[in-house]
């Protein structure tokens, strides 16, 4: 069996699917987890090739970029699926989030308060809700819990996960996510009812989202 | 044969590895433009679910995400590879693209003159080298042409669009990239040179990039 190191900032974001796919594997894997205010100075340490977090380390041999990991993973620990459709669903649903993340990341990064104050407006009244319409209309064209249908995938790791996040910084309500958007809904209590990450969920460190 | 229809910018961008997947194929499509300058009004016009593009109708269903657009046609075309760790090294370069897109953006959007001229100055003496270089590293893993070796990819268009792109808004200098990054160089030219895409570059509409 291979040694995974997994390193992050001591955050859910783009680490945590990753970390859901090795428990939903049961793959044992190094959680390295890194302050932020101790990444200004860790990342120069050389051991970040692009000065970037997440890496996963796979018998020391170094993977960057947080969505490429997760779908490598995917395939190894059958989270995917082959068919050219489903396989389109599921792109185009990172492609719709990384629009997503970019305002989310505009947002998190602003430190004029009143500028802050209108992004995060804008973010709960407009953008979320645009990106998780679009989501839920590709999840919608099946009738399973999840984006493909009944087989779980790396992507639903992934829808799951930032609902959580953008629930946990009330940039999302619950009953706005059940009212407008049931098939998310569905989504994310199917992902984190699956027993692996419902008791990974309980023993996780407890952070800011 | 099903009726392909590719609806884009008058530009290279987005759209053009898309339209070099048709071209290597040797599969028939429309190339509907926008003009820039009437996408506000035309955005509005709810061909468009997302108000985005490109946008592919295949028999008028409609795809969009331009990165899953043109995963789905590689994986149609045989310009796809089906092992993991390949298929991990193509989804790193489009997460390190993907990055750099949001720089390329940011500058390309700023209308303030002084602010984009040092948006572009650090694009051009720091940014883009610095993706370059993480790309580089990636391709030069193995001994052929292309980013898997000797099979061409989708990832191969879209890393040789960009690099013709960058030379073409002088962001890029042909020679540094000869110099400094020969692997992509040969990339770029051994896509380029592709009778199939060759023919196509000698015909298609002359755009800014």
């Amino acid at each position: 069996m291979p040694q995974y190191k997994l390193t992050y900032f001591n955050l859910t974001a783009l680490g945590e699917p990753i970390r859901w796919a090795f428990k939903i594997a049961g793959v044992d894997f190094e959680d390295e987890r890194i302050e932020i205010s101790d990444w200004a100075a860790v990342k120069k340490s050389g051991r970040f090739p692009q000065e970037q977090i997440p890496l996963l380390e796979i018998d020391g041999e170094v993977f960057t970029q947080s969505t490429a990991i997760l779908k490598y993973l995917g395939k190894k620990f059958d989270l995917d699926v082959d068919d050219a459709i489903l396989r389109f669903r599921l792109d185009q649903i990172f492609g719709i989030l990384d629009d997503a993340r970019i305002e989310f990341r505009s947002w998190f990064m602003e430190n004029d308060p009143d500028k802050k104050q209108n992004l995060q407006q804008t973010l709960v009244n407009e953008s979320i809700p645009r990106y998780l319409r679009q989501v839920e209309e590709i999840v919608a064209k099946t009738d399973g819990n999840f984006i493909t249908g009944s087989k779980l995938t790396y992507g639903d790791l992934y829808v799951a996960n930032i609902l959580g996040m953008w629930l946990s910084l009330s940039l999302l309500q619950e009953q706005k996510l059940q009212d407008e958007f049931p098939k998310l809904a569905t989504l994310r209590n199917a992902v984190v009812t699956i027993p692996a990450i419902k008791s990974w969920i309980a023993v996780r460190p407890k952070t800011l989202f």
